[in-house]
């Protein structure tokens, strides 16, 4: 029988702010809790605020464009407009919901650009370099704890026909994202053509059953799943490239 | 600290023919292994062939048009003909790739067909009613263990601009496919306006970390989740209704 995986939320890391040496921070709760094959998985909001991706509406001035299309919908213009530099590309913009296309390539809701958990009139973006925080944050606690954590750093996400958010990975360090069964046979022999598991954000999905949006805990430790070491993985593999993509 | 969840592979179920007692023949494992406050994953194929929906290609004459389609793309005609009957409506038939809208109203490659794990020169549909299915598991495993047992039936799907198969939930029975965070506040005390997690999707994401495609596991017990009773859940609530669907 396969042995059993097992989810830990990560509490007791303090209010992060700017400029935080993020991995110092964590390092006190990840070493009483974090063991050898776990994989750390985090919310992007303390990496952004560490890395200072936190944005004062106060001090962003709206065009007239997002001033127009915030009155139409209700909006906070500012917040609009930090949304609009953070996207790269805008796919639907209807009903005041915008989906766009990061500049990292991703596509979400508001360009990942979200309020809530930032203090005052405060959004909070997402990292410039998911990947690369990924691999600081595994490369200085893999250090620290002396053995390898692979980190990935989490957003959740809405999705194009369902409802309800859903964590994915937006940076990978140190482990494959993906399991691939192809070239496995199924026990009745039949090859696994199309079976490429997005390992990655399975384990993201997972972890939201134990952080939840209130409580506070921005990260989760998942423990006995048989994940592949990898030098350089790229969350970027994750996304579906625009050749492929049929719903743009 | 909130407690850690588990994820536990349902090993020992026996080979599931057509017209066997699904429940009946799972019982044995779960009663060695259920605890109460525990939910059932059990992936849709055992369901399906339990079932009967299991299309014994041999007996499918496709329609001329399948025919060219699938000699274009040289996939087996019988195997499209199928698709075409199990769905509703097409999206995109692209690149030798089917995603339509099946009878559920489940946007998926191949409306859910699938020639894996299934024996022989078959293919397995998605059960008919999958709420239905789950709620028959449900009620009768949880009548037999003397506990509810919530039940998840779980699909692997594709997504529109991720890459790499997760699970979802197709079929919900006894518990809240959600967990909405809406009217509480995060701990700045802005409130959560968009946060809704698909728990059920979320939950079905995380069983795949300990069944896999190639051991023949075909169903997980979620334990330490909160989830929240509910008398008649509807996996429908999970799908995005059509004039909410900006990638028709």
């Amino acid at each position: 029988m396969p042995a059993s995986v097992s989810l830990w939320p990560v509490s007791g890391i303090p209010e992060i702010r700017s400029g935080d040496p993020l991995a110092e921070k964590m390092l006190p709760s990840l070493r009483e809790l974090a063991q050898a094959g776990d994989v750390l998985v985090v919310t992007h909001k303390i990496v952004s605020k560490a890395e200072g991706r936190v944005v004062d509406l106060t001090t962003v001035e709206p065009s007239e464009w997002a001033r127009q299309w915030a009155e139409k919908w209700k909006k906070d213009a500012r917040q609009i407009e930090v949304v609009l530099r953070e996207s790269a590309g805008i796919l639907r913009m209807e009903h005041g919901i915008i989906v766009s296309r990061t500049r990292h390539g991703l596509v979400c809701a508001n360009a990942g650009v979200d309020r809530s958990n930032s203090p005052g009139e405060t959004v909070c973006c997402l990292p410039d370099d998911p990947d690369a925080s990924a691999r600081g944050l595994s490369s200085s606690l893999s250090q620290s704890l002396g053995f390898t954590l692979p980190v990935l750093i989490s957003d959740s996400f809405g999705r194009a026909w369902r409802i309800g958010i859903i964590n994915v990975a937006i940076g990978v360090a140190a482990m494959d994202p993906f399991t691939d069964y192809r070239g496995q046979d199924d026990p009745h022999g039949y090859p696994l053509e199309a079976s490429i598991m997005g390992s990655a954000d399975a384990i993201c999905a997972a972890a939201e059953l134990v952080m939840g949006k209130t409580d506070g805990v921005p990260a989760a430790l998942v423990r006995g799943f048989d994940w592949k070491p990898m030098e350089n993985p790229s969350s970027k593999s994750l996304i579906r490239p625009l050749d492929q993509d049929f719903f743009r």
